[in-house]
């Protein structure tokens, strides 16, 4: 280990959380009590209900520490679960870190991580309530946990869809997912060579949407500032076909979607050329965009389609129909969920 | 692979949860929406709060498959979240489960884990109502987060013992962490006898504490009927001094604890005793006892001392007089944390 960096063992277990928690404040009337007792407590106001989520990270397997700062890891571990409570119509409130460090982490590396949940935590007016950190026998492992709240009735669950309804998008898909195949093609392309420049020039943004995502605070505030109540909702996690898979499954329902009007930036198009990649598989399979499916009842068509970057990709059908994508020629594929598999 | 096991790539992450949830059924009314969509949906009645607790286990660091079995390990990775929330004087309601499975586990030993996690659901009352599952390049991790309720207000923290309260223990101290000497001794002992039989008799119950602890659920409930409200309580789980000096630091208090108050079951004595080990020092700083350590005011004397299985073994005092161990000498030993370090 650098001789510049502090061993985690110097400090223990409860020094390390000490060091690491002092950075953060709260900002929540309802966090009662946060980092510090056997559990945390939050308050609920009365017109309130808690959503709950938890995702875990895993070196090797959803990062590759070559070419992800522990920063933006931090940053995307808190940003990943915020993208599921908005999907529920909510807002976080408090996370909770849990992480399993191995010998080659220094203490300096594991503030970084927490300097990247602490941007995200302050930019989304969340509370870091509490967690767990152990060592690991190898690599890193992070697991956060969300609390949100919700208006009382008002969560937006996947099994509300009805036939007929709006399917709409926010932002747009597949960069994420190209942004990953850049940026392994150049961890390839440096292997052993020490004087080695990725080439990331005018692909800035697909980076980012892999190494940096952003949760849809905004679309749930503009949905709500609108009057729309979608009927359905989710992130888009694992990607477009396996959401809409999702909700249709869980509401009884087909859908149509059609090629032409899924939101693709020039970026993920000038990639997935380059790359000799099919495009279209990209979009509907990449995962990691973050953005929000969601589907609207279709008297909601005009106001929806005034929204700033949100698309109408598409409709629900009756179950019978069953789940396609509509070709720019006509052609009806079936959907197939082939999200990210980690197994 | 045994050939009579089942690939975990061979259901997919979605089959995998599907086959283990759905054994899984929900008993709290409060639990409003489980496993299935983007987040859990929890209400709070109004007259409540949440208590939220996380712990993450780790494999060879935490548990040792040797000698653990996966029902065991379910059963005590959702135990140790739930001590943390009657700790707070809460109850348990819902948890979230991450696992990280390497190639080497089955969809059999999965499901052995759960059968634990179900086990310690069904008789704690508990919902499971989320979780993530992933691949892990070496071994296996565990993160468990717990969702419970506590009345508004009357949360118990550490910070709250105040002079001349007495210090009260449930159950007896030491014996998980004998146990695990014990479990360990004889797996040293089996090193590439394949005919090795392990050596238990008369040592059920530290094994039984090691295995497969329990949560003083009962110890909330006999507290409340007697009308005594802890002004401090902690689980014990890093070992006795641990937590003692945790209360008086959070308390800016003392404390003076008595050497033969402290309650140590026999076979843990025999234990310590037949491997050469200081008694004392396993009952203080042993960890894993999931016992309740909590301070009354003195006013509470009698009343506390009827609890069946509940010792007074001390009391606290103003913050100069230091924490101390009163040997059955008279003599005062300072009270250090040696509680478990992974690091």
């Amino acid at each position: 280990m650098d001789e510049k960096l502090t061993e985690i063992s110097s400090l223990g277990e409860f020094g390390l959380i000490d060091r690491i928690t002092k950075e953060f404040t709260n900002r929540n009337v309802t966090t009662l009590k946060s980092v510090g007792d056997d559990a945390a407590v939050i308050a609920c106001p009365e017109d309130e209900e808690i959503v709950v989520t938890t995702d875990m990270l895993v070196e090797g397997v959803h990062f590759d520490l070559t070419y992800v700062p522990l920063k933006h890891l931090g940053y995307k571990s808190a940003i990943v679960n915020f993208s599921d409570i908005y999907a529920m119509g909510g807002q976080p409130r408090q996370i909770t870190v849990s992480l399993a460090i191995s010998s080659r982490f220094a203490v300096e590396h594991i503030e970084q991580l927490y300097q990247g949940i602490k941007t995200a935590c302050d930019i989304y007016g969340v509370d870091l309530v509490g967690g767990d950190t152990t060592a690991s026998r190898s690599g890193l492992v992070i697991s956060v946990t969300c609390i949100g709240a919700v208006k009382k009735g008002k969560a937006i669950y996947r099994d509300g869809a009805k036939d007929t309804d709006l399917i709409c998008v926010s932002g747009d898909l597949g960069a994420a997912y190209m942004g990953l195949q850049l940026l392994e093609r150049e961890k390839a392309a440096s292997a052993g060579r020490k004087d080695f420049v990725p080439q990331f020039g005018g692909k800035e943004y697909i980076v980012e949407r892999q190494l940096k995502p952003e949760a849809r605070r905004d679309v749930v505030a503009m949905l709500e500032e609108a009057g729309i109540h979608p009927t359905s909702m989710m992130d888009v996690s694992d990607g477009l076909s396996s959401e809409l898979l999702h909700i249709c499954h869980d509401s009884h329902t087909g859908c149509r979607v059609y090629e032409d009007r899924i939101p693709i930036d020039y970026q993920t198009a000038v990639m997935a050329e380059e790359l000799g990649m099919n495009l279209v598989t990209a979009a509907l399979n990449g995962g990691e965009d973050y953005e929000l499916l969601f589907t609207v009842p279709l008297t909601d068509h005009d106001r929806v389609e005034k929204l700033k970057g949100i698309k109408i990709i598409g409709h629900i059908t009756k179950e019978d129909m069953g789940c396609a994508l509509v070709t720019r020629d006509g052609t009806e594929m079936t959907l197939k969920a082939q999200g990210f598999t980690h197994y």
